[in-house]
C-alpha cells in the first residue's frame, strides 16, 4: 500500500458533529461578553427572532447549554407529570435512547417496535392509539431523522393519525439531525415540542440544545408536575423576553449560532434542503454502484443527512472504519447498538459541497478496495453521474 | 467630558464569565472531531486525569454540557430521593437560587437565613443540625464563594460541625466562582459533591458544569430515587472509563478545558491562588481609599475572586455601571436581587495580572469621579501601595 | 517582592508593533484566497478606495509586502537617479537609518544634524536649501514622528520653506509611526511620497509597507534612472487598476488591512487622533509627576504616539525595561543607538483605551519604585487627573 | 443544471498560494510580540536552526518580509555589480519575469530560449557557456519548478555543466514552488542562491521571501557593487546572529513559519515529497483519461506540485476556470502570458491529501462535462486506480 499521512484537513463524515465552517469557528473565537449587558441582549434578540424560521415555526424556541439529550429531557419534564404514559416509535438507536431516558425520569414508556429499517409506521401507530380510548397516552415521541439508520419518519402522517382519532397526546419530535438539513415543519405539522441540537445542520460544535414549543405544550407546561429546575421553560421564556437567560448561557456558542443563522439565511433554507437531497442521492448512487445495501428500505424515507450502509457478510464495519481513518484521515459513523460492526454511516450534512462529497465517496471507495471488498462498479462515477444530472 | 470611544479591548470585570485568554479561545477555534474516535478518547483521558487536582481531589469529576445551574441540579438529583430534606445556608443570591432550584425539583428545602454579608455561620449550623437527631436532613448545601457578595464560607468548619455531631448529611458545595481562584479542598474537607462551572477561574467561556463526587456520594447515588436522565452519574462514569461520554459532549469546550488545565499547571495552583489574594487585597485597599464600604463584613471571609462594593446613599449602582460601560468600555457586576442598584461588583478573577487590575481600578475611580462620588483618597495609589508591599 | 506570573495578557507598549485587535487577528485568520480571482479583486478595490483617506490624500497609495524600511527604499528608487543628492533632517535613529539606507543605494546623502530632541528645524532647513541655488538637492526626507524620541516634525513648515524658495526637491515623509495616530496630510502638505508601515496606527502585524504618491512624484518616476524591480510603482499601479498586484501580495495582511480601515472609519479619524492626543497628554503628566524628563524639548513637537523618557543618572534603561518585562509582563521601547540604556519609550498608540493607558502607566510606576527610582509624586494620579479634565 | 451554492470550504487549487492549514492560521492569529524581546529571539533561533533542512542546506537562509519576487531581486543585488551579464534559461512565465526584473535592475540579461514545455536544456546550456571563455556570464538563473507549465529543470545537471567547464558563474535557483513539495538540494547541487517564498509548499500565506546563500555567494556579496539597502544580506545575517532582524520583521508570518516547520518535520520531508509525487501521478492519470494533453513534454520533468493542462481546441481555459469557480467553488490556475486562455493548471501542493485530490479532480471532471468537453474515460477512476497502486 502506498503512502498516506494526515496532511490536509481531517474529513469528519460522521452524521454529526459536522464540519464546522471557519466562519463559525472564528465567530466563536471572540472574547466572551457580559451576559447581562446590552450587547448580549442584542445578540439574544437577534438569534431569537431568526431561529424559529429554521424550525418552521412562529412559536418560541428555547435554547439550553446542553447536548440534544438534555433537550429530550427538557421536552418531557416540562410537559408531563410523574408516571405519565409516553409512546415512542422505535426507529433505531436514538428512539431507544430517548425511551431509556424517559424511563429513567420515571415515565411509563411504551415502545412501538420497529425493525430499524423503516420510519414510524402510521398504521401501527393508528392501531395503538385507537385502542387508547381513555387517552392514557400523554405524549407521542418520534425521531424525524433517525441518525443511526438514515431513515426519516413522516411526522405529518403521525399528526394526521392523532387528528383523525382526536387523540390529545402531545406530539414530540426529535429533529436533532434533520434541522438545517431536511425541512422541519413545527407549525405545519403542529408539533408540540421539536427537540434539536447544535452540532448537525446548524453547523456548530456540540453544546446547545433546543426546544421549539407550541401553545399547547406551553399550556401543558402549566399543569405538568414533573419536578424540574434547569430545564424549566417559564424562567427561560421570561428572561428571554428581556434578551437574557436565567443562568449563564453558553455565550460563545451563541456567537456561533448567530453566524450560523446568517449563513443559512444567505444560502436560503430551500437551497440548503435541496443541496442535502442532491448529496444524499449521489451517495446512494455510489452505494448502489458498489453493490452494497442501504439500511433504509423505503425510498420515501431515505435521509438527506446520513446514509447508513450494511457491510457485506464477513466484514467488520468497525475494522473498515478504522482502516479508512488510518489511511485516509476520514471519520465515518459507526453502527450503533445492534448494528455495531454491521453498518457504517456516511454523514453528508451541514457545511458541505459537491467536491467534498466526491472526496468523501472516493475515500469510501478506496477504503473498500483496500479492505478487500470488491465494488460492483465505480461508486464515484455513479455519484458524479447523479450530480451531473441533478 | 473628554473623549472615549471603544478602542482597545473591552474590560470584562464582572465576576464571571471572565476574560478568556487568547490561548484558550484559539484552542476552541479548532475543527470539531469525532467524539467516538481515538483522538477524542485521548483528549478525554488527558482532561480527566488532570481535572481532579483543581478540585483538590482524587475522586472522579463529571463534566456536563451545561451551565453551573445544571451542575447544581445534577448534585441533587443524583444523590437524593423525592421529598428529601435539604438544608441550605443563605449567603446571598446564589445560595437562594440553589434553594429555589431544589424546591422546583420537589425537595423540602430549609434555608438557614443570613444577612448577605457573612458566610455560613457554623454556630447557627451546629445549632440546627444538633436538633436534627433523626437525621432527616439529607444534604447540606453551601456556597464556597458567594459571587453576589464577595463573601466566602468556611467549608472546613461546616465539615467539622457535621463530624462532631456524627451527622450523615451529604456535604454539597458550590465552588462555581472559587474553583481556580481560591483553594478548593474537595478531599481535605470531605465534600461529597463539589459543583462548578467553566466560566470563572477555569477561564473558559460558559457551557460546562462539573460535579466532583465522593465515594459517599456515589453510594448515595445507588440508593437515590429522584428521577434522572441527563444528569445521571453512572452512565457518564461508565463511558468516561472508555474516554467517551454517554451523549455528544461539548467538544470544543473540552479543547478549551484541556488548554486551561495546561495553563493552570504551568502557573502552579498555589501561584494562581496567591495571585488572586494579592489582587483582592489591592482592590480592597482601593475601596477603602475611596471611602466606600465592602459588602463583606469579616476579613477572614473576604473573597479573592470578587469584591462587592456598596454604593453611597443617593447613588444608583446600575446607573454607575452603565456610566462606566459607556465611558470606559468596562463591564462591572451588578447588585443582584435585594442588592440591585445598591451594590456593584468588581471581578478580579481568572486570567488577570497586576496591570489589568490597575486599569480596572482606574476605571472605577474615574467612573466614581465622573459620577459625582468624591473619593476620600486615591484608590489606585492605595492599590499600588498594596501591590508594592506584597 | 510579591508574586507576579505572566497571567493575563501581555502588555505590548513599545511604539510598534502595537497591540493588534482581536478583530484584525481574526480577519487574518481566514483561508488565503486566489490573488487573481474576483473575490480578491473586490478586496483590493475595497482597500484602495479607502486607504487614501488615512494618508489625507486623493493620490494613489501603493502597498508592498515589506517592512517600512522597504517602503523607504521604494520612495527613493522610484523617483531618483544614481548619485542624486538627498537631504535628510536628522531627528533621531530612524532619520539616520533612512540616510544610511539611501547611502547604501548609492545616493549622495547629506544630513542636517539635529540633537535628537527636536523636530526638523525650518530655519536650518531654509538656510541649507537657499544655498542650493542650482537645485542639486533632489529630495528632502523628513520623519514625521520620530519613533526613537517621541518628537514630531512640522511637515507643513518644511513645505512652506520649499515653496518660498521655489525649490523643486521632492518632499518625502516617513509617516510610519504617525499614520493612524497623528494626522497625516499628504495632500494638504503637498508631500510627494508618504512612506508608512502596517504595524503602528494601522494596528496590523508588521509586513506591509506603503507609499502614497503625488502626481509630481509620478512624473519624477518616469524620469528616474535608479535601477528598480520589486519596488517599481508603474507595474503596481497598472495591476492595481484591475484589482490585482504584479506579484503575489500578502493576502492575509490585506484581509487585516481591510478590517483596520473599517475600524478606523467606525471610530472616525478625528476621534482616533483626539484619543492619541489625550493619552499622550496623560502620559506626559505622569512622567512629569514622576520627576523624570522627556526626550522631547518642545511642547508643540510632542508626539501623540510615543513618549520617550530619560532615565535618571545612574540607572540603566535596559535593565529597567527587563525588570518591567519580568515583573509585569510589559514590553517597553528601548533607547536606540546613542540613546541606548539612557532612554525608555512608552508606546500609547494603536488600539488603546483609557484603562489600558492607566494599566501601562501603573506598570511603569510600579517598576520605577521597585527599581529604586523614587517618584516625585504619583504619576498615575496625575495621569488620571488629566484624563478627567480632558 | 442542478444546484450548487458555496456551502462548504472553498477549493483553492491554484499552484499557490496553497490551502493554509488551520494550525498555521491559528498560529498566526496570536498577538504580535516585541521584535526586540527575548521571546522573539527564541522564535528567530528556533526557525533559523530548522529552516535550512527544507532547502537541503547547512548554509544560512535569509528571510524577507516580501513576496518571492523580492527574493529574486535580493539574490541579484546582493551578488552582482551594475551591468553584469546574467544568463537565464527560459522555461516559462516565471523565468521570463525573473529576466524582466533583472533587466529593470540594470543587468545585461540573456535568455536561452525555450518552448515552455521542457526544463532547462543542459546541451543548450553547455553550448552557450562553453562559448563564454572569458566568463562574462556572472550568474546563471534557473527555475526549479516552473509554476506556469508544471515542468521541472534538472538543477544537478546544470551544476555539472558549470563544473565540467570550470565556469565560475553563480548558480541561482528559483525554488518558489518546489520548496516543501519537491526535493531541493541547495548543498547537494552547490546552488549559490536558492530563492523561495512562503505561500506554496511551506503552506503559509504569502508575505515571506527566502534566500539560501552559499559561501561562494557570500564571498561574491562582499565584492558586489549593485546598490542595495533593504535586501542587504550582511545586516540581516549580523542581526540574525542575535535572534533579531535589521528592521521590523513580519512577526505573525514567522509564528506561522515556525509552525510550518513543525508540521513538515512531523510528517518527514521524504514523506512530504512522496505524497506530492503520488498526487501528481494520480492527476496525470486523470488528465490522460480525460484525453487532454499535458503542457509538460518529458516524464522526467513532470512537476509534483502542479499540472498544467492544455485546453482542447475551441475552448477557452479562462471561461472554463470561471465555470468551475462558479459551479464548484474551486479556483484553478490560469494560463499565464502566452498560455492565457489555452491552459489551466491544477495545484496539488502544500497541505493536501488523497481525498482532497479526489475532490479536486472530480471538480475538474464535472466542470469539463458541463463545459461540453467530452472525456475519453473517467479521470477520477484512473486517478483512484493510481492511488490504489501506489
Amino acid at each position: 500500500m502506498g503512502y498516506n499521512r494526515p496532511a490536509g484537513r481531517h474529513w469528519l463524515q460522521i452524521p454529526g458533529p459536522t464540519n464546522v465552517p471557519d466562519r463559525i469557528l472564528r465567530a466563536m473565537d471572540r472574547p466572551t461578553i457580559d451576559h447581562r449587558g446590552p450587547e448580549f441582549q442584542d445578540l439574544t434578540r437577534h438569534i431569537l427572532e431568526r431561529i424559529g424560521a429554521v424550525f418552521g415555526t412562529a412559536d418560541p424556541v428555547v435554547i439550553y447549554p446542553s447536548s440534544g439529550t438534555g433537550a429530550w429531557e427538557a421536552a418531557l419534564v416540562n410537559t408531563l407529570s410523574p408516571g405519565d404514559h409516553v409512546l415512542i416509535c422505535e426507529t433505531g438507536h436514538f428512539s431507544n435512547l430517548w425511551a431509556q431516558l424517559a424511563r429513567g425520569l420515571g415515565f411509563e414508556v411504551e415502545v412501538l417496535q420497529g425493525d430499524w429499517r423503516r420510519g414510524a409506521d402510521s398504521v401501527q401507530l393508528e392501531a395503538r392509539l385507537s385502542e387508547d380510548t381513555d387517552h392514557a397516552i400523554k405524549a407521542l415521541c418520534l425521531v424525524h431523522n433517525e441518525t443511526s439508520t438514515g431513515v426519516t419518519s413522516d411526522i405529518g402522517a403521525a399528526r394526521e393519525v392523532l387528528d383523525a382519532l382526536g387523540h390529545p397526546a402531545l406530539l414530540m419530535v426529535d429533529a436533532v439531525s434533520s434541522l438545517g438539513c431536511i425541512e422541519v415543519r413545527h407549525d405545519g405539522w403542529r408539533v408540540d415540542v421539536t427537540v434539536s441540537g447544535s452540532q448537525k445542520g446548524l453547523m456548530l460544535p456540540p453544546g446547545l440544545g433546543f426546544n421549539a414549543i407550541s401553545a399547547t405544550a406551553r399550556d401543558a407546561n402549566r399543569q405538568a408536575r414533573q419536578p424540574r429546575g434547569y430545564w424549566d421553560w417559564q424562567s427561560i421564556l421570561a428572561t428571554n423576553a428581556q434578551g437574557m437567560f436565567p443562568y449563564t448561557p453558553a455565550t460563545n456558542l451563541l456567537f456561533a449560532l448567530d453566524t450560523a443563522l446568517d449563513m443559512l439565511n444567505e444560502e436560503g433554507l430551500e437551497n440548503v434542503f435541496a443541496r442535502h437531497r442532491r448529496h444524499a442521492r449521489a451517495t446512494r448512487a455510489a452505494v448502489d454502484a458498489w453493490g452494497l445495501a442501504l439500511v433504509a428500505r423505503r425510498p420515501e424515507e431515505y435521509s438527506s443527512a446520513v446514509t447508513a450502509v450494511s457491510m457485506p457478510e464477513g466484514f467488520d464495519a468497525d475494522a473498515f472504519r478504522a482502516h479508512v481513518l488510518e489511511r485516509f484521515d476520514m471519520s465515518l459513523g459507526s453502527g450503533l447498538a445492534k448494528l455495531q460492526g454491521r453498518v457504517f454511516r456516511i454523514g453528508h450534512l451541514g457545511d458541505f459541497n459537491d467536491l467534498a462529497l466526491m472526496g468523501t465517496l472516493a475515500g469510501v471507495e478506496l477504503g473498500l478496495a483496500e479492505f478487500g471488498i470488491a465494488s460492483k462498479t465505480s461508486g464515484i462515477s455513479a455519484a458524479m453521474q447523479t450530480l451531473k444530472q441533478s
